[in-house]
């Protein structure tokens, strides 16, 4: 028998997104021999590791020649060997949990066994991302019962690193996103860990919005910090606004998200799973869950919240965390600036209890900081919104953020003086009468638009919100970007539609939630 | 307003099998001011064209240079614009269809005009591999109403090239595969041609399968024919076997093999439109179609093959297609070889008439071809079978196929000495018996990992079939390849398990099919 020939390791600078992709020369023995075909799945291996990978064939010797074995950025960076080491490439078996992943193609119930099985091999980077979008679709609404969602998120927790605080109580709150500067995780932190909760809060920059807190928090601190760090400054400040990204948290949702962003999927059932398993594995004992509705937030009808909650809460029992969810006004964007130096400017005035802090931003932070506070047992239930609000206005909120950013690393940051982009447009009011509508996904649209959260002074300025009088030719909101091309290209789209519905008081749409 | 800055075209010689790439490098300033992200869908503009592709991020100025812009074979094909010309790019508009994707991942019935504008959408190479899957996985099994698939399979039709034979009677037939060897068109077309009816076969090559009808013709004669060139033949010889990629027949389905391969997938609603539109973008009138049933065939019981049945017929009368569908036997692999030159010698020794040739291959294209001479409304029913046999043993079929391997430019080719890899090995019995059962699909994959179709020489060569007796010892089949390494893979594959169940004569499975 002969052995496979060998092949040098190259590393091709190519960023393939969470896809391991190898790059073979079409002249290659190897490939010819092998009766590879493009997108053939294959294995590679070298120094007695190995990894999975799509195979890219290639008609260029500088992109890689005939004795060499090309690797993507993720490719190398998985296999871990120098270039230039010796490698061989054989057709991959398929992963082992092809069998599972077909049968819920096809419909069927799996197991739990099944989705561990599922789970390692994504977090091994051993779907395509064909195999992975199979997986997401096959998943989708309908596509998995509760049990199974349990499964799912239990897995996801299973496959990668579990934080241990020692601590019975360590609190997180989480919002399951579409409404635009909702940001109240950057005061919700300082207030309950200055209440001496431990509140070791990993968030993930923005996927199809905006901004997330991570992006917003970067403004402020830095946020990529080690573990190490994350923990020292957890031990001395009870808290802290870090990126997850580097905790090796759920890895198989890391992966996952590759694929839902780009069709910007998100069914209850991924989604519960999603941010469950990354609870979890953070260490998080009692959770506050916020779910936003309105007509134009991800749920839009009591029924679907209340279906949405139900999931969670059986899910999270499952999984022994303690979950509060609370369903609040998603009608329109929260506070007043859309994009990350517009929302951190917001989130500090809110702390300095300046008078242009948005109120609502103010309100929502202090009701779910309350919740949070009330999970401490010795706390009488009611009392807690009292507590968070004495908390902020005593100062010692802003005491506590301060020295979470000075401990994760300042940067220089003044909300009198926003350093927002230099480029800028107004869209006005047409017509005078009442704000009785602002689309989130319009105005999180526009922010992108103009470069959020990429460029981190862009973004909209809200000048008014539901129920304000306006008279016709009152600024509704400032755009601010600072490359003339997204300028260009949030004025051509809020041209279209401002996103803004001003009419008669008596159409302001109502939702009955707590707040 | 500025203008988008300005790139330089650059060829970049990666194969992403049917997927636009475009790869821009991280520090070009166009990709940092666009906010583009990898795995964002992006337009480029060049002369007055345009195309759609993904984002890849390049860190490598010898793959591309900051003030370039790459592009992947199949991206540069489409855009067909010569390398060094300008071209921008910039953030795409989702494609038009999307919003029905979504409406389908929902699990919503689609419109004729959603299914209209999705089909253009992938034929134009509008969908990243991602959302190609999303479609493939929503419309799979249950998915789709039996309307819904004729009207995926009639946009299909519309959105490519339709040939028009000025003819009341161009025939075809077609298998929905399955069945190693089952190469009957081979014997079909030069049969019905020689009765004089027009049988313009196209044909793929193999996708999952060890070898199509495209890769065995390729043995004896030129199947990459112009347009031009199979007319010609065809209106001389009144049939063909060419490959049918180059003609643009329902383009959409191409670009959806290229997902449907790495997933194996293959549901009914996807089959019926993708056989059906084909057929009728080469303007055939009147279809046989081939459903073999059996324990490892694609369609295991007869409710399933009645169901398929009727959905063909569904959707074939909503698009004029007169079809006739036959129920066979596919219990096992057809004719003896399996494997491109090995399939060549079984079909020329049915042609040749000579002893060696096997029964079953020869049995199965005869009542095929009688099926399809009975589309002719002057024979009367029941005679196309014996007139069939005429034509063979009259050596009329062999003429006829000698002179359409002629016009298409033969290949030499001896079925008395075949060019057969000379690696092998062979696979005895273990114990004495009746051959009780052999695996479709386990021959086939020792065939392809024995390197068929791509080294043609290479496959399996069967000794004994159903129903016969064999001694311990006895040969079951042969193993040829040509290079070590795939003749390894092969044996490690049926050393596991040979494919054959030895037993006793009365545990035979039987089908009670046609034929």
């Amino acid at each position: 028998m002969d052995t496979p020939s060998q092949l040098a390791l190259r590393r091709v600078a190519i960023d393939t997104y969470h896809e391991n992709v190898v790059y073979l020369n079409r002249e290659c023995a190897t490939y010819r021999a092998e009766g590879f075909q493009a997108l053939s799945k294959v294995e590679v291996r070298a120094e007695g590791r190995k990894i999975l990978a799509t195979l890219n064939v290639v008609d260029d010797d500088n992109i890689v020649g005939c004795g060499e074995l090309g690797l993507s950025e993720d490719a190398f960076a998985q296999l871990a060997v120098e270039s230039g080491h010796k490698a061989t490439v054989s057709q991959a078996e398929p992963p082992e949990s092809m069998g599972a992943l077909f049968r819920k193609i096809d419909g069927e119930r799996l197991s739990k066994d099944d989705f561990t099985s599922i789970v390692h091999d994504i977090a091994q980077h051993h779907y395509s991302k064909i195999e992975l979008t199979a997986f997401m679709i096959a998943t989708n609404r309908g596509g998995m019962d509760r049990e199974e969602v349990f499964f799912l998120a239990d897995a996801m927790v299973a496959c990668g690193r579990r934080l241990d605080w020692h601590s019975p109580l360590v609190v997180d709150k989480h919002c399951i996103g579409g409404i635009p500067g909702n940001r109240t995780s950057m005061l919700v932190v300082p207030i309950v860990a200055a209440h001496g909760m431990l509140c070791p809060k990993t968030s993930s920059r923005a996927i199809t919005s905006p901004a997330g807190t991570a992006d917003t928090m970067a403004v402020l601190a830095n946020v990529e910090l080690s573990f190490d760090k994350l923990s020292e400054i957890v031990r001395e400040h009870h808290g802290c606004l870090a990126w997850g990204g580097t905790a090796n948290l759920s890895p198989a949702d890391d992966v996952l998200i590759s694929v839902e962003r780009p069709l910007s999927l998100d069914s209850p059932a991924q989604m519960v799973a999603s941010i469950l398993s990354k609870k979890i594995s953070a260490g998080s004992t009692h959770l506050v869950l916020d779910i936003p509705i309105g007509p134009t937030a991800k749920v839009r009808s009591m029924p679907d919240a209340q279906r949405l909650r139900q999931l969670f809460e059986y899910v999270a029992t499952r999984m022994n965390l303690s979950l509060d969810v609370v369903i609040t006004d998603g009608r329109q964007p929260i506070g007043f600036g859309v994009g990350p130096v517009l929302e951190a400017r917001d989130v500090m005035r809110v702390l300095e209890n300046d008078p242009r802090a948005p109120i609502d931003l103010r309100q929502k932070s202090l009701r779910l900081a309350g919740r949070l506070i009330e999970c401490n047992p010795d706390i009488r239930g009611g009392d807690g919104f009292a507590i968070a609000r004495d908390i902020l206005d005593s100062g010692r909120a802003l005491a506590s953020m301060n020295a979470i950013i000075k401990a994760q690393g300042a940067r220089p940051f003044n909300h009198n003086q926003p350093q927002l982009g230099a480029l800028t447009f107004e869209v006005l009011a047409v017509t005078s009468g009442v704000v009785i509508g602002i689309d989130n996904l319009h105005i999180a649209r526009i922010a992108r638009l103009a470069g959020a959260p990429k460029v981190e002074c862009a973004g909209v300025d809200l000048m008014h919100k539901l129920g304000d009088v306006v008279r016709a030719g009152d600024v509704l909101y400032r755009v601010h970007a600072e490359f003339h091309a997204d300028l260009d290209f949030a004025r051509q789209f809020s041209n279209k539609l401002s996103g803004y519905t001003i009419g008669d008081a008596k159409n302001l749409p109502h939702v009955f939630v707590e707040f």
